[in-house]
């Protein structure tokens, strides 16, 4: 399934859930919270994880219905409802190339528009779904909170694991990619084999599509990721290019990027040239790379129980598309 | 049942409410966020909504179990979660006379902490409890983010109707007392009729207590308040003692309350004694005391569908002992 058949199999999707999120959100009062809320939602984003959630079920043999759009949409909500806390959090000023919320509407509107988004997607988890499904919604959450003080603890150590990068990564963005799995198999009433295999779908998909995320950061074209290059190195974080080339790198090389690391971000951001081309040398990137092919395989072979369905290759198609994409 | 007799029931309640929240709590892996919760949480609180919830469920005839206990606690993180997000969009600097969890860890792992604790929250309401009290506590928290909307939109107006005060309390104090009332109710799988009837007691409790929090604005002893006097006045709030005075004062001091009310904070503040001496000649305290009064009779009359029991003894105690309090 190319790009061009993926998206003209998901464009339908995407627009049955939001008729549906639009149909939710009519319930809220204030007109305030009412634009923020359609801000959040309503201004970009591919709906990956509700769509994660129906293909899941259909490739468990699930014939959705309007139901599993409502279910589907909680996960929609749960990760607009996290963004805005992030964007708090981070003072990020942009999000998908438009001003943030908090640069719009200040921190506490935004504090408590993400609490009435998390909200209404725990109760649509718990209600439209089932005490199961909530429990995945909720651990996904914890796990997300969980990372983000491991990274805010360890994000800078020099001589962090890849495990340790690894477990951020799962907690951050794995978490809420595999959820919407593991819950599509849960609301087909699958096997523990199946919803198991759909969570290590989810949660191979979700750290590949980081780790791409972290090469873009290196290699990418700001004209299209809309980020400045080399922002990571940059704020000294350690991810999988950089943590690979220290790995392997001769003392000399190794010592010249742990002085940078040591050093201030001006200096960071002035040597990143340096940076990148001792990476590029000790193959830091080749080996991110391949790291990411390998977890899209694993997550294609997880499906491997299922029986061929157009849903399955839609699932396959979008582990693959994880790879090619370039902002 | 007096003060006396009410606190030796309740000391052992609460004994085992905290326990229960300190084994559920040892699953948090990140010392700092273990830091943080624990500070919400153990720092005072005298756990008035898992204890409602329980006494309704016991009203209703229910023998409660350790599970009731674990349910319980999820409206006591759902408590300590809002006051972990008020505080970050007060910027308060104290809670309970002692550092708030802000001031000593930040916004951004505050923020991060309060989502851990909403989302455990919800999680217990809808797996240990079921899909209406999830529900249940569900509206509570969406009802807190519209009265915060509302309250920012209103609290100012100088012709706001009692109305509009009263809406902005239900949301904001009524919704998280009547929620543990109702879901008490459920747990015991009560009728419709009794469900009703402790929601009903909750909300008239809820709103009795603010309104006795609102005149010890004007009328506390800071000594034990542990708060500056006059500071809703100072910050041109209105709440029911100046809405009760405004409604009847005779027009001249009524346009020196207005006049007041245009003037800046620190205006206000030097003119406090003049504002409080117009409110009390014009019967403002009397009469939201008389309201307070009222909301607790309302209160012990929703209770009178049930039999006579220890626990709508308790209930009824504590609906009095609203009117007593000083600080």
């Amino acid at each position: 399934m190319n790009r061009d058949q993926l998206l003209a199999h998901l464009g339908p999707e995407m627009a049955r859930i939001d008729a549906a999120m639009r149909a939710d959100l009519a319930a809220i009062t204030s007109p305030m919270l009412h634009e923020i809320i359609h801000h959040a939602i309503f201004n970009g984003g591919k709906r990956v994880r509700p769509l994660l959630l129906l293909l899941a079920a259909r490739t468990c043999g699930m014939a959705t219905t309007d139901d599993t759009y409502r279910l589907a949409m909680s996960f929609e909500y749960l990760h607009a409802a996290s963004l805005l806390h992030d964007d708090v959090i981070d003072h990020a000023e942009q999000r998908r190339g438009k001003a943030s919320a908090n640069t719009l509407w200040g921190n506490s509107n935004v504090i408590l528009a993400g609490d009435y988004l998390h909200t209404r997607a725990m109760t649509l988890a718990g209600t439209v779904g089932s005490p199961e499904i909530l429990t995945v919604i909720g651990n996904a959450t914890s796990a997300m909170v969980e990372a983000e003080f491991l990274q805010a603890k360890t994000v800078t150590d020099i001589d962090q694991s890849e495990e340790n990068y690894f477990a951020v990564l799962a907690g951050k963005t794995g978490a809420l990619i595999s959820s919407p799995c593991e819950a599509g198999a849960l609301a087909a009433g699958a096997s523990t084999a199946l919803r198991q295999a759909l969570r290590d779908y989810g949660q191979a998909l979700g750290l590949a599509f980081q780790v791409v995320d972290d090469l873009l950061d290196y290699l990418g074209d700001p004209a299209k990721t809309g980020k400045a290059v080399g922002n990571d190195f940059q704020e000294g974080k350690m991810t999988l290019p950089l943590l690979c080339a220290l790995a392997t790198a001769p003392a000399r090389q190794k010592q010249t990027l742990l002085d940078l690391l040591a050093a201030t971000p001006e200096q960071r951001r002035a040597a990143h040239q340096t940076a990148h081309a001792i990476i590029e040398e000790n193959n830091g990137f080749a080996a991110a790379r391949q790291k990411a092919e390998e977890l899209v395989r694993e997550a294609c072979a997880a499906l491997s129980p299922f029986p061929d369905s157009d849903a399955k290759s839609v699932l396959i198609g979008l582990a693959g598309y994880v790879l090619t994409r370039n902002k």
